[in-house]
């Protein structure tokens, strides 16, 4: 079995750019991806399954049981239609990143994605009190376009990687000319931690660069509200760390 | 090599529905499955061999080997005819789960499957006295259909999951329009052990559901003869824990 | 990369039997099957490579390297022609097991192979004074076949398990038509030890049931003449076992 | 997804020859390799990606993102081009090892190739003061062609074996049809260390055999120039050593 995607809608969308946001690092990418389909109310259009997820259902309070995926949903914007990429989690092993990112990148690039936005945590060893957004992006021009928006492209980061799909979205891409666009919140790094405050400020650029109407005020709300799904997430995040081996863990939650 | 479903025999069944029974947590659902096997005396018409499976053969007491495999079983029944689902082992691999539930659901929807009940245990963390069949569902529809059986479909069990085929026939058969419910009779947890009061729950909950004409009172009778076939083929999961990693072994025996 | 047969030489064969014998357990099946190709001189006619074997080459004392690989030879014998299989190595994967016996299986079933035997050492916990030749097989008439040829299908051993090749070639067989007999010579067991006097049981059946004129006295020297190339291919075993994980060398090295 | 090399560039090339060096035991390939397209100016032609590389992207101090790949050269020589083969990586599970050589070899095959020379390092226990070039070949009259050019292909170094594309490229080279010789510098065993003199032997030999125009004095400035670029890739190294199971370590870094 290969990672499939299930059409649910045929769209036909707008200069169309792919927003990522999957659980990794603090949760960040995942937080802002699930805020952005809180507040824009975007449609679902397409689900993606994969043999490199954990092989489980979740059972739900309802009885009701769910196959762990990735969704798409799109946003008719003014001038960019958005596809909001989040999901319930990434691949479990290494090549499974790369069949999975595979798969989204040809499919992005059928719908007419020219640009591949993702989001991500950026570890830092202590506390964060104003986290940056630290930009990564596969040209320079991508970084001259960007960097008034309140992105730090500066070299004071230590030389670092981005793991899983955030980093590979990126690198396919750019083979398959997509440009891509990283921006990673500062977090610390501490297990299944879900960091709001990292999340809020790439929300902060995301809407300046997309001109979004989204309420920021309630973001800290909203993930209240998120918890009781997310905490079952995180069970299963739990138990996953758990049953898998621990060589995978550091992979799999970077992102 | 993939995973292979050899047919013995081409059916035609009436409204067909797959119950799969493998081994897993007490080997609930293996021992329900295989006492329906050993009480209806249905047909086998199909067996299934997997890469994912141990890469070996069992030895018998008569000098005689056999490759681990799944065996498909078909039922006359009066309103639904059953196909019923058991074997030697489960995958070792994660992404083998994916590919041989993938391999089964696709033969069950040939042989027009619209629905799948797949049955496991359910851990607790003390000894039950009177284990619930717990339930759950790909929707609200089946629930309202079999909450009358003695399921129990409450909330008051903590977030779970169901790993292995157990779990990911309900969702890999949900993608492909087959409804899908789990039946989990209540057992703790315990390394290789069989526990046939769970399995009692489960047949109670069967019969009743397909108005089946078999002989529970022999159910204890059966397992001590099933003993002596159990106890080689656990000692053959004995061996696999040794020689398997311990981070597989949660999974594979969860189910 | 699929696991791949080079055919070096088309052959027509007479009723040919494909005889096994790869590195495992005390080295008995392997040891067995090279002293008949040292004794018969067969003609090799087939390579297998595999993705599934360590991925080096080996340096031998002229500098020159070779690709772990499988040999296929063929001896014209009186009733029954011969295809024996030696080798380097098995499978480093579970998966990879049932790969490359399904490849061979493939390539016997074209080359009109009905009859596979495979050989290999039987685990037992202390040193072994006489050891036996202990069989297993596809069916009952085969035992009917070969009881009288001196090796034990008696219940008197523990069930057991036959892993790697020497016992999917059986199980796999089987799935496609062909008959398996396994002959296992008791040994114990001991890291990368290579016991001939089992292999010499093993050989003294098999010069009986084909009617070879091998000269098993010579089976001491030629293994001392062995050892060297032994020693190197074992050198590479040790390097193996350090190299790769733990869990698998127990399936690796029984067989 | 599978490996693929994409080709940027149509190149016809006269006998051309393939020079392999990846990273590997002290980075002597790839500092060799490296060293060669510093000098030659060689053009890019082609880039491999795979999806048995670490899933990630690495950051630049500028900010831009690039894809882990290994990458082809080719340079038009007197009496041979040669395609130079170099890379950030090398396969992180054995069995990508086989699917990345045989693509590459594949694509030699097209391009003509009937030769290729890798490059690595050989372990010696202690310093090394003055480091060897050892050779290992896939035939006798490829070692008689070069063992003029200063090459030790005596017997005195213990069996070995050549992990990694460094050995597989011979291995699966000589199947189909290309000769393959293996230059290995010596050099001690220390984890992520990069051994200049190593690699200045085999440019040594390299030169001469090819009768080069390359300036050796530069090796050491040029490496100090590498240097802040290997640096950062190491710091990638030295992360994947701590994410990635340690069995794989070994093999990973020999070549």
């Amino acid at each position: 079995m290969e990672t499939r995607i299930n059409v649910i809608e045929n769209v036909k969308l707008k200069k169309p750019v792919l927003v990522e946001g999957l659980p990794g690092i603090g949760n960040v990418g995942r937080v802002a991806a699930g805020y952005l389909v809180s507040e824009l109310k975007p449609k679902k259009f397409a689900e993606l399954y994969s043999p490199h997820f954990l092989p489980l259902v979740v059972i739900h309070d309802n009885s009701l049981t769910h196959l762990l995926k990735c969704e798409f949903y799109y946003y008719k914007g003014k001038q960019n239609d958005l596809i909001i990429l989040t999901g319930d989690t990434q691949s479990i092993s290494p090549e499974g990143h790369y069949e999975i990112c595979d798969k989204i990148i040809e499919f992005a690039k059928k719908l007419g994605v020219k640009e591949v936005i993702t989001l991500g945590g950026f570890v830092q060893s202590t506390e964060i009190k104003e986290p940056r957004v630290i930009g990564a992006a596969t040209n320079k021009d991508l970084i001259k376009k960007y960097e008034k928006f309140g992105i730090d492209f500066g070299k004071q980061h230590n030389i670092g990687t981005i793991v899983g799909a955030t980093g590979l979205l990126l690198g396919l891409g750019n083979v398959y000319g997509i440009e891509g666009l990283c921006l990673m919140g500062e977090t610390y790094d501490m297990p299944l931690f879900t960091d709001p405050k990292a999340a809020d400020k790439i929300l902060v650029v995301l809407k300046k660069i997309f001109n979004l109407k989204i309420d920021l005020s309630k973001l800290e709300n909203t993930i209240n509200e998120m918890e009781s799904k997310m905490k079952k997430t995180e069970t299963v995040y739990k138990k996953m760390i758990h049953q898998m081996p621990q060589k995978d863990d550091q992979i799999r939650y970077i992102g």
